[in-house]
């Protein structure tokens, strides 16, 4: 089935452990596609200003991406991103915000992207996300991000986007922020009764846990790979192999759900592998699925 | 195969967010004990003071503890130690710490307890751990544990002694600190390279990891429990449900291994589930058996 995601296009600036990358591209919606892409073709919605210096076209490369949705505006600059990484790099430290476009109106979505199937809700204002989904019509899956920012700014608003979406995919410090629990358990419990059926926390290097309104546990360590040069993109390259799997085979069963989230944890091992989309835009689907085999037997008893 | 433990018995006064618990029973061998016991006969190897309170033989109740090598010593005290955990609780504040008895020698082993299969060493100074391991005999599997003191500390002793053992059982933050590395995988293959064949990072409630010599790799979550209540002696008897496991199955292959952790793992949602040895004590090889086969239920894909 059709996948659309919205969400932020960067221009990033990145230091870490591992060097210094500078004007690179970035952003929720292009880490989300280069790993949904590996899976499905992509329905691309997301603004940038005249300034954007990225070919879109060129970096998803032979991922089949949709981009009828890409407004480029005159007059707008695109948003921009610094940040930096320390010690375990567990956690971006931010060092510069220029929201820019992502300030102004939210791209127009195109008549060809109606009656999609999954959509995925990158993180922004919840009353944002909410307003596109109100033009998608009745998508039959709909998974969105968010932030501690909104958590603390916009609660209500939040509280009312959990109502009306299938599933959250959320940090650890994230989750325990929105419900006040310090118990993962109880944490994602918690979340379920806000609305969603399925709730998916990622823990970074720790793994991620899902549970479904259903009673279903998850419980997934993260690829054990060596080679971790920029977390960047991790979680929204995770939602993006999650999602395009789930698109993939067309349907949100537990057995679905489990898979799915092995390969968005596959897709993340190799976007961190890199500065940028380096790590994840030379992968490909029997790369992915070698990785997936082997966290397979890394974990099974 | 037999079992033998070394390590403390102290009095232990604990404060947690949900209570507070005052000269209560602890020390490493303790724990150890409460979950190898579930599996096998263990040799129990200690000494406390004439002034230790607690009635060893009735707190291991149906557990078959053989404690011939408990020594009760005339004029010296018992091992004291209290401490408290705050928000998440993943680690312990140290808030006093009288060694007593375990500064003095260490307890003489009986004639009975030589030529046994499996032998652990919980955490001390490791010139103690290889002179209790001196009169051991020849042991078919060695574990050990240790901790950030030793490792500042007495770093040679502790090399000499990781090329006399078989498995260590560590933390991560130790481990990363006995290597110098920040990456798990790294870490764990460093510490191979120091001499044991085996070595398993515990994370707390983010699971833990095994790497084998031989090159396997086992990733697992923790047990998913709503019921955390006090994490002392989590790791202590993480190893006794592992170690126990492997001795009673006596064999140490990669099966085994993983299955060894599993009961591990359950062994310490046990532990956590109340202050001291009260949430284990009333554990039986059923419940820990229930427990497996649900983490496995939550893992598998």
């Amino acid at each position: 089935m059709s996948l659309l995601v919205t969400g932020s296009i960067g221009i990033d600036t990145v230091r870490t452990p591992f060097g210094y990358n500078k004007d690179c591209v970035g952003g929720s919606a292009i880490h989300f596609t280069m790993g949904a892409g590996l899976f499905t073709d992509v329905k691309f919605l997301g603004v940038v200003g005249e300034d954007c210096p990225f070919n879109l076209k060129e970096l998803f490369g032979s991922r089949n991406v949709d981009l009828a949705g890409l407004e480029v505006r005159k007059g707008s600059k695109t948003f921009r991103w610094s940040g930096s990484y320390e010690g375990d790099m567990n956690s971006a430290h931010t060092e510069a915000v220029e929201l820019n476009v992502l300030a102004e109106q939210p791209p127009q979505v195109p008549e060809s992207y109606q009656n999609v199937g999954y959509v995925f809700l990158a993180n922004t204002a919840p009353s944002l996300q909410m307003k596109l989904l109100d033009q998608l019509g009745s998508p039959s899956f709909v998974a969105a991000d968010t932030m501690n920012l909104w958590i603390t700014t916009a609660k209500e608003d939040l509280r009312e986007l959990l109502d009306r979406i299938d599933m959250l995919i959320i940090n650890e410090g994230e989750a325990k922020l929105l419900t006040g629990h310090r118990n993962l358990v109880t944490t994602a419990k918690a979340i379920l009764e806000m609305g969603p059926r399925v709730v998916i926390i990622k823990k970074g290097e720790h793994g991620s846990m899902m549970m479904t309104a259903e009673g279903d546990c998850f419980l997934l360590p993260a690829y054990p790979t060596t080679v971790v040069i920029d977390p960047t993109g991790a979680g929204d390259s995770f939602a993006g192999g999650l999602m395009g799997y789930l698109a993939s085979v067309g349907r949100v069963d537990v057995i679905s759900l489990r898979n799915a989230m092995v390969y968005g944890t596959v897709v993340a091992s190799y976007t961190i592998g890199d500065f940028s989309v380096y790590g994840i835009r030379n992968a490909t689907r029997a790369m992915v699925d070698d990785r997936f085999d082997q966290l397979r037997k890394y974990t099974q008893f």
